[in-house]
């Protein structure tokens, strides 16, 4: 175990999405609690940790990412949800789902579109 | 035809990359000279234009999608053109492609690099 | 905005599918109107408006294009309606379909015919 | 019809997961009957019935491919208890989806052993 | 094998692409015959030989799949090809390959363009 | 830097494919050195080093799963050596990718078996 970015990994997460990221661990820790180190060791506490993006540009490209693959809805509204945590702004997050329609079809913005009106009204945005 | 929203299409595609915009737009002309007008008007009329992200968010967003996507490697490339054209640093670049390692898998963020690579090689940048 | 293609959009989503229209316009309100504008100017008032292929073809494709793609299934149940609505046969429906097996794999025909049965169910057609 | 493989099929599905497949055929009955014939024929009469490899490592096959595309939840499930029918362990099957994580992402791997516990509790092994 | 079935996809495929259909057998011979038999059998010699669509409609429904998938631009060309063998004209191709861009994002039908530029060009059509 | 996972990770991928490494590595050296090391330390100290799948079943799993995605293609050659490497025959290797005819298509599998005929073909294999 790296001890050093699993530390960096649960600073991070923390920032990121609390609440998720604790109901994430929860989920796995039933059938593979080492995928949940993974998480914070290797995608929190490696790549988002990095220097070179601000935590709002990773945030819009995943985003942008998960919306335009369409085939993970429910981390797509976790990360709309980590997305407002960090600073984006709705306006950001809706600019960033709308534009996939140009790069991976109407379908995948719409279904985008559908994961954030959940995260908004989630918080009493809507 | 919408002329309004060619004319800012037209503007916004030469901010952002004229000369690949000129390739495309020369390269559909034998075959459906109408979809060229398609990406003027709505790709860059109507969404590339559009207030609440800026240009290095659009392309940031793109640039995270298509790495993600993994199935347009051309135009993985005059994107990442296109987001240096905007002010977004190489370092961004790389960092917004490695982070899609933990979205879409190693092999799509390594087919992004090579991406990058010819990108910023073509621009004497390696 | 563009007047002309937005005035044949909503004809042409008129012929395809009046109600699935409304309700797609409806659930986007609250989060991103232009969104729903753009669906009626550009998919059905500039695209699914052109000369070329019919109405049958057009429908024929978008069924077999989801149906392949698997990551969009609320929208392929609204394009197999559609497509019963300008005249295909379920037949026709279920062959497109299936020969999707032949180029997405058995699983993704599998949730098309789900799909299928669900549309042709609410219609009283099974 | 090819009577010989469609009964190497049979044969060959009831070693596997004969309850999923009544499941599947019945679902079948209604709308295309044939495309039943065609899993029995074709994927399990011709190609999960020939030599060269294990119905094991068919099955770690099948699991790994259906949770790198992750556009088919359902029929991963039925895959996975398949797997655990044709004797692969529930470690074998838990590494091989978070083994996705490299190749297709985590999101994939996390929606992978979603899967997995869901068909794990069903069988009482959680 | 299912020598029926086979007759049928020699016949259906000659139909539709004599040439292409000799080149693809022949790059198998090497390394699996037995698939270049399953495409004769099952993809021919089943699906596309079944009633209920033209020939007309099963190559413009496999040119929209292959195009939104975007990952078989070699098998997208060849069916271009079969769609002109089947009497679809180019303006049919080049429709179905646009109207895409709505479903599966500007890149796919860019490169679907492409694809059908070269298939074109090939047969002095451009 | 995690130094026990990267010095597993080294190991193992020498025992899976050191030439091959050793070119991934050297074609990141210019534009992110940081990303071999995480393959090195994720994907192999980490994930591939794992008990609970042989060595034969990781690289198995990997070729079912490149070849089902079809989105990287020159990976999906690397890993049938790599496959080679830890002792699957090129038989098993076929026949792994010819069953992604039925989760992913044909043209998934027929691009799957021209990267095996290039593997085999570099070492004489055909």
């Amino acid at each position: 175990m790296n001890s050093a970015a699993y530390e960096r990994g649960v600073q991070r997460l923390k920032e990121v999405d609390a609440e998720a990221a604790d109901s994430v661990m929860q989920s796995l820790s039933a059938i593979c609690p080492d995928f949940g180190r993974f998480i914070i060791e290797f995608a929190y506490g490696e790549i988002h940790s990095r220097p070179g993006l601000s935590l709002q540009q990773r945030e819009l490209a995943t985003v942008a990412a998960l919306t335009a693959m369409g085939s993970a809805p429910a981390q797509l509204k976790i990360h709309i949800g980590a997305a407002l945590n960090v600073g984006l702004s709705s306006t950001e997050i809706v600019e960033t789902i709308i534009q996939m329609a140009v790069y991976a079809g109407f379908p995948a913005a719409l279904n985008g579109l559908a994961a954030a009106k959940e995260a908004f009204a989630e918080r009493g945005m809507l």
